[in-house]
């Protein structure tokens, strides 16, 4: 079958499935209507069709969606069917948050070794996992098999440790760091802009505040919108 | 002018596009052809036009653009042209490492306060602001104009705090708890989600290595593609 290229849209939604679905999952329910599904998503029932056709398509006219089936299949999608191993260069405030997250070991991210070149975080521990100096990172992620750098380290140094992290066989960077990382193709790579973020919060807000100007001019002035 | 919709991919790339102009008003760069801006986008010309276009359009036929000016304007769209005062709420790691971000000063997000509920967190200080127990929550929104709230707490803790910021005269939460917040429409709401961040990166991972499996299956069957 002719693999045609999946949208970002559609791949952006999979873990939102993903997470609801879990839940789910976890409170016993076995099956899912097509209208349940779309008021828990918020999307048209058509959307979510659509969206699971990319992949062959999951539900029975009539019955739904049987949730452990779906939840599984797009586990699958998602590459959380198999385990990847970790690291995380940068052992500052960010760095330990994401070391701490429980979450991640569920879904079969596993927490292996942590970086930094500040002395004074060397030897220090995020949940039993030591950090360690930089000279020790190619090393590290050959001999333990590593398969994604998470970068939270500032601006400066990225560049250059994403330089290193290219001659060594990691596939994939998750990259805080406030640039955009020039990689080969083999490594995976997805960056989160925290600052974007809240930009788009402070646009959504002014937006607001915009709309609520004109109508209160429009009552004013006694326009009709 | 009616004021049309606009979507949410445009709005997700207006913040990259203000870094970018950021970065080269920082080098003196004055002005920019539709080309280089295009290619520093990684966006087609054509798609930089029609974003602008949502906004009134920028550019000048033959000149391209004017740095300054466009920076300047897409930062008011961005709202970033008034300050923001914030604060956060759970004083981890997360809630910690948000704190110390000094880049949002820069774009004028101001840091005011922060909350917590653990005895052994209330007192103790990032960067000058001291961790405040949850009972002065909504006295302090009110007295120092608080705008925005940040979620840096367990999902479990989430909603009741979600409840609470409800009943303030907050504008908007940046919510980094994994639970969707049930809001009236006046408050906006941003989700970070960083377990679907790193979800995407799985699939990518995934996607990667199924199209690697398949062009080398087909070489040895000696298939052309």
């Amino acid at each position: 079958m002719e693999e045609k290229e999946i949208s970002p849209a559609v791949i952006g939604r999979l873990p939102r499935y993903f997470r609801y679905l879990g839940e789910l999952k976890d409170e016993g329910i076995e099956r899912i209507s097509s209208q349940d599904l779309s008021e828990l998503m918020q999307a048209t029932a058509s959307q979510i069709r659509q969206d699971f056709n990319n992949f062959g398509g999951f539900g029975q006219q009539g019955y739904g969606y049987n949730v452990e089936y779906l939840y599984d299949e797009i586990g699958k999608i998602l590459g959380l069917d198999r385990q990847h191993r970790f690291i995380i260069i940068g052992a500052g405030n960010l760095g330990r948050a994401l070391g701490n997250y429980m979450n991640f070991e569920r879904r079969g991210f596993l927490f292996r070794g942590m970086f930094d070149q500040n002395p004074e975080l060397i030897g220090s521990q995020v949940r039993g996992v030591k950090v360690m100096p930089m000279e020790e990172l190619e090393t590290f992620i050959r001999e333990n098999h590593i398969d994604i750098a998470v970068l939270t380290i500032p601006k400066a140094s990225a560049l250059n440790v994403a330089k290193r992290l290219v001659g060594t066989d990691i596939r994939a960077i998750w990259n805080f760091a406030h640039v955009d990382l020039d990689l080969p193709e083999r490594i995976q790579v997805e960056n989160v802009h925290l600052s974007d973020s809240l930009m788009k919060l402070s646009y959504s807000i002014n937006r607001y505040e915009q709309e609520q100007e004109k109508t209160a001019k429009k009552r004013q002035t006694g326009v009709e919108s």
